[in-house]
């Protein structure tokens, strides 16, 4: 059985897609060939790579969102400004690929002008969540290396802000003198809080060197340094500019958790939902312009 | 001429030796050889290799600090809990060195408990200063890969926070996605400002991944986001505790400068101090017990 579409998201570091019939997941496939790996002349060969088993005789809509569409991937997508919905019919940049089989359209980013910010990929998942929740007036949080909050009423996005905190925790943990004292995984829900309550607290950068001269005086049992400083860089983030009451998580199901914890901290009483296939009813109203 | 002693200052990254007699440097000399780079028993090589002209025939004290009292270090120092004076007499760590031209002593670092910090190095440093200024009640900045800020009355330390913002600034310029948008080298006074009053006024975090965002958007400067990078690390810094209104920076002439220019935008009319004699200066004391 054939596709009728391909549903990618293209990443930095990955590449993950999607064989559709309408909205439904038919098939899915996955590498690590992300934006970061490739240079321009390489996207089409490596998508063949994953998706050339599903594909028929004739031409293939593929419909794929994130860094692909960033000035070092495949072509450059320009973004689109806030406030605005999060995808809209017609503005995906369409590709000419060598292989006739492929019919390739890129969905744009989003832009802000000031403060300056962008996004790519998470336009997209928030389009899925509109489709299910048209009238959400409120802050999407979506954790990752680089921690989006969005702003969204009316059906639009009306601004946003990108933390570094993911990027911040895996430099932090591994390169920094704080390497020495943390574990390289495990988790610990009170020595989170810990961190979270300093973070909250406007401690967040005063409590990194803490780790380290904890375990220096007092032991600090590793896997609670590891988990404090998540703690500390999650709380900073929530401090500096607290979401609106009405929240939502779109995120990996222990990150969400923790940020849904951190958020209960900080009096707001969020909610979370997967990813996943947010990013695939994203697509598919990229594809239609809102008509599926 | 052979010194009466010798100083040294061990850090982690460099190893700096200065030939004394009493108070007077009368040569100075300086290798890469710091403790990030030494098993314990090569310290003492290390340590010959750059004295070893300097030494007669008879015993010649060494007194050194920093690092090379840590526990990775030549022998373990154990810290000095504060509230205490900078150094004390008689409590170095003497140590036997096989050669036996060599009397080496070890000043050790401060500790406090609550919350958790150390020092190695800098303690040395504000004996020095304070045994020209045994007066002074305020705050003591030493800018470096760990920022200190030590409060200082009665001769005492009476507590300090470490900032982890020199490492932070060389992670985040040369190892996270803000590498793609920095000059590795230059200053923008303007930019540099810019990025204090934004981490001053609490978007020291947010305002990172907008450097990116607006070298994307708006052709942002490299030279210019480097500068603002520095500013938003130290604005977020002097933000979290404000040092009191009677504040000493003591370090080298650039960074001194720009922790001066960021206090004078927080409203703190701070002065600088140069920190190469005020080492000499600290171990002499050490090793005298304050009567030099």
């Amino acid at each position: 059985m054939t596709p009728d579409w391909i549903a990618v998201d293209w990443g930095t570091s990955a590449l993950r897609a999607f064989a559709m019939r309408g909205t439904a997941q038919i098939a899915e496939a996955a590498s690590a060939e992300g934006m970061a790996s490739l240079a321009p002349d390489g996207f089409e060969p490596a998508l063949l790579r994953l998706v050339g088993p599903w594909l028929g005789p004739g031409t293939t809509p593929v419909i794929a969102c994130g860094m692909v569409g960033a000035r070092q991937g495949w072509a450059e997508a320009p973004y689109r400004p806030v406030p605005c919905p999060p995808v809209a019919a017609g503005e995906t940049l369409r590709l000419r690929a060598r292989d006739p089989r492929l019919a390739v359209e890129i969905v744009p980013g989003l832009c802000q002008h000031t403060p300056a910010d962008v996004m790519r990929g998470e336009e997209t998942q928030i389009a899925g969540f509109l489709a299910e929740e048209p009238g959400f007036a409120g802050t999407l949080i979506l954790p990752g290396t680089h921690s989006k909050h969005v702003r969204v009423a009316g059906g639009l996005v009306t601004g946003f802000t990108t933390w570094m905190t993911g990027e911040l925790f895996a430099l932090l943990a591994t390169q920094s003198v704080l390497r020495l004292t943390l574990a390289p995984a495990g988790t610990d829900p009170a020595a989170f809080r810990h961190g979270v309550r300093q973070g909250l607290d406007g401690g967040g950068l005063a409590g990194l060197f803490a780790l380290r001269a904890e375990a220096l005086l007092a032991g600090l049992d590793p896997v609670a340094a590891r988990a404090r400083l998540s703690g500390l860089l999650i709380g900073a983030e929530l401090a500096a500019q607290p979401p609106a009451q009405d929240c939502v998580v779109i995120g990996a199901e222990a990150l969400a958790r923790a940020y849904l914890d951190a958020l209960a901290q900080a009096g707001i009483a969020a909610r979370a939902i997967g990813a996943g296939a947010l990013v695939c009813r994203g697509l598919a109203l990229a594809r239609n312009g809102g008509m599926t």
